[in-house]
């Protein structure tokens, strides 16, 4: 019987550190193959995003730790197209690991992230898949307390799986051992003040993304902000299925 | 008391048709401030996706039937956000339109479409918000047919507002007149045999993304797809929390 088959991936690209971590804890940890297919290049912020309009170039980048490494000229959520119908000769995942992501991807960023791109498009297509980020933007950032995390959820969706068209949004605390693992739903809030703005040599202007997360629930317990903010590991549960179908009702009385 | 402000974009760019039917229909119809903010070129399948590592450039693009033009190099969530940080002088939009897509963005592929990615930015930020497609991918398609269904929604829209955290996903059948509106949820589904392989002049491999959308319940009388294959209109309330509420006990089940 052949190994089970981990297709692991992320937004950060083929050299980030987190996507190193990630395979270096997942193959200490399981007797299981291992193939990375990520982004040739930073893709932070591409959630669910597609090339449509352009050719992917697929480059072979050897073995990490018996990992086999392929980066693409793409999105995060074209490496998991290519992979699943190219790169894996017809073999399914049975896991999708994404990640690590070196930044947080609660709350209303799960909208926004690469990370959890590459998770939802590998549970549309029926594998138990999940997105780990650890809350430090920095290159360098410290993986090693998120070993545990990551061992725990991996463990669990390995030994339960996971409920239909639902992935798995793991976002770990920084330089701090987490308390735990809670299970919540992600917190409400925007970005606001989010351009800064430059003058070009030519006197026009351009202008760079920044800003700041507003939680509009900050005492609401039951969400991913309010733990994390208390250096314990959340888990939200995604669906992959964007229908509100509570507002079908009263959407359909606008109408009537 | 100044006139309702209503932003439009979409993620075919500034110079599709879509767009420019789009300001015919609602500059004919509604006596309103209309704010065009759209992708300097096609943005087809860029979801929810932002620049966040470089720099955006605005181009002002002057007026189309007396609604204000600018493209922006970025992506259709970028238009928004830059729209209503700097493009908008502080006023805020009290309608959110975008398409018109040229192309279908029922069941599955709203995770995909760039033109929900702009619904669903203005949403979060509380705006009343719309996503406008047409099944007729072509740069030519006729959108004459789709008048009386934006009509019927934006008139919806204004008279009730929308549920929170709640926008509208709308397809329109092409080359009829559509039978009525259908309010439904987006059908499951996924895409499947998405790449074609070509061989460089080097002799190195590249693909180009293509495919088929497999409806995973065709006969379910309840979803987007069913009804556009019939030729009606399709409403889909989609929500912008990501969050699977009712997965969060069996989850939580699996950590206990």
């Amino acid at each position: 019987m052949s190994k089970p088959l981990i297709l692991v991936s992320n937004d950060d690209g083929i050299n980030a550190n987190g996507v190193h971590a990630l395979v270096d804890f997942i193959s200490d940890r399981y007797d299981a193959e291992i193939v990375v297919v990520c982004p040739d290049s930073p893709r932070s912020g591409h959630s669910a995003a597609i090339t449509c309009d352009s050719p992917l170039k697929v480059t072979d980048c050897g073995n990490y730790r018996g990992a086999r490494m392929w980066s693409v000229s793409g999105t995060p959520v074209d490496c998991v197209k290519l992979a699943i119908h190219e790169l894996l000769n017809g073999r399914r995942p049975d896991l999708l690991l994404s990640g690590i992501n070196h930044g947080s991807n609660s709350a209303t960023s799960v909208t926004y992230s690469g990370t959890m791109g590459c998770a939802i498009e590998g549970c549309v297509r029926g594998i138990p898949s999940v997105g780990f980020s650890l809350l430090d933007h920095s290159a360098d950032a410290d993986f090693a307390h998120s070993r545990e995390t990551i061992a725990r959820v991996v463990d669990a969706v390995i030994a339960s799986g996971l409920p239909e068209r639902v992935c798995l949004n793991v976002n770990i605390p920084a330089q701090c051992t987490p308390a735990g693992i809670k299970i919540v739903r992600g917190a409400r809030g925007y970005w606001s003040e989010e351009y800064k703005k430059y003058t070009d040599p030519h006197g026009r202007p351009f202008y760079w993304l920044t800003g700041a997360f507003h939680n509009i629930e900050p005492d609401s317990v039951d969400t991913d902000e309010y733990w994390l903010s208390r250096g314990w590991s959340t888990v939200v549960p995604v669906s992959v299925d964007m229908t509100a179908c509570d507002a079908i009702a009263g959407v359909s009385a606008m109408f009537a």
